[in-house]
């Protein structure tokens, strides 16, 4: 497995690569690896003749409050992980290789999601976000032109979003779903939960735990999405500061009182001042 | 020469021309061609193995009192003059192909270059205008995947913001800058020309030589902007409705007061209701 930095060298290998007939994946991460990146390598793997796993901290996808200059970096790891799963390549670019001579971010050309898609869930609090996720995402697939990508359902809004974006602007990439995955005590993975303390930790579990209490609810014979809000608001710990906890179609991303359709339940919180996301689908 | 339709078909036909180790050439059109759109093809013929046209009336770059319902449609007119200059095949997609199931243009994922570039010239009175001409290129690079991609000096702000939009969000497509090209009289070629009576035909022709006069002026020693501008007032036939005349760097589209280094001389004006656009190099 090779690691490389330059956006001129992954793009002759993979157009050798492409040239030889092989089917090429991309797993787009930000580093600090786990288990849940582990799976979408793993799917990559099975799924494609040649993985690239690509590693940045993409700054125009954080907000001038977030955790950017803090967000963990930790490429040697996260090569081995690659590695032993059975990665081709990790690009790692370095932020100035990804926007050259960049002073601010308005200078760029963006992609941008249909507002009614990111004025929304995540979208709401972290304004311009998914404008940054786009365009990372475009600017990969522009670079590796991969034949499959892999993403994950705990980002489920950012999935939504970019399916989207492949349909809008015709990307050839088939996009792959891949399940969320919690740790035994049932907390997502997520390469923030590093910063939370044992306490925080401790009232991290009732986020994964209100949205288990939702769908035992609604197994129950619950649909009306309010009264499963307050089922879900009695477990979760009062140190958690809740962002949202929202109930959206599975399809169309649109608001659901009465859950008679696939539903996803989302919520987003703060723990120590560490933002966690989390979701479970519901009524499939 | 084949005219294709449907995005899988030509999608098809482009991997198999790659595997075959083709250099693929992409002149993006509105169709209606002319001498203009002629010179963008030979030049494609030229540098590429296979040249494909395509030829599509773009929706979302027409505002909603502009002219998208009775822009011309001469597709059979139009195919034929792709087969003389060899052009392999015209790709001819409908609005539905294009943009299917689409209510509205706010439910699209965007392409949207910086608003230093598109709140100024053409684009200050075309909103949205250059937002949907991004779109539509990104979507037929997706499309077609092409090594080159000519496009026309007369459309000077829009082949800026695509050059741009390349570089931000690394296309691989080379972009290739064919020369303006004019009538005898002067008048710049233009698909919305037909629209022209013989009286604002003969007004239309003063856009061009108000363009000459500020040459004639910078030749002549005259370096400030204000003055150029007023030479050309002179010339501009009162029947014309100006939409501006402005002078920007070359290279960074930038105002210019002063003229010490390569500057576009960008007219629009309207005439008998007709938009149109010119615009002249000086200082080379």
């Amino acid at each position: 497995m090779k690691i490389i930095h330059k956006i001129n060298e992954i793009r002759e290998i993979i157009q050798k690569e492409k040239q030889n007939g092989k089917k090429i994946g991309l797993v787009p991460t930000m580093g600090c690896l786990h288990a849940g990146h582990a799976s979408l390598i793993k799917k990559s793997v099975e799924n494609a003749d040649i993985t690239v796993v690509s590693v940045f901290v993409n700054p125009i996808q954080f907000g001038p409050n977030e955790d950017y200059d803090k967000y963990p970096r930790t490429l040697e790891a996260d090569a081995k992980i690659c590695e032993e799963i059975g990665a081709d390549y990790v690009f790692a670019p370095s932020a100035a290789e990804m926007y050259p001579g960049l002073e601010k971010f308005s200078d760029l050309t963006m992609v941008c999601p249909p507002y009614a898609l990111t004025d929304m869930l995540c979208g709401k609090s972290r304004v311009g976000h998914f404008d940054g996720v786009a365009t990372v995402v475009t600017k990969l697939f522009n670079i590796i032109c991969p034949d499959i990508a892999c993403f994950g359902m705990k980002d489920i809004q950012q999935l939504h979003i970019i399916k989207k974006m492949v349909k809008d602007l015709n990307f050839s990439a088939d996009i792959i779903s891949c399940p969320l995955v919690r740790e035994e005590s049932g907390l997502a993975l997520s390469s923030r939960n590093k910063y939370l303390s044992e306490a925080d930790k401790k009232a991290a579990l009732t986020i994964s735990k209100a949205l288990f209490a939702i769908k035992d609810g609604y197994q129950k014979g619950i649909k009306d999405t309010k009264l499963l809000f307050d089922t879900a608001m009695t477990v979760l710990d009062p140190m958690i500061e809740l962002d949202y906890l929202e109930f959206v179609d599975k399809e169309t991303f649109e608001t659901v009182s009465e859950i008679n359709s696939p539903t996803i339940a989302a919520i987003a919180a703060k723990v120590g001042g560490v933002r966690l996301i989390d979701n479970i689908i519901i009524g499939e």
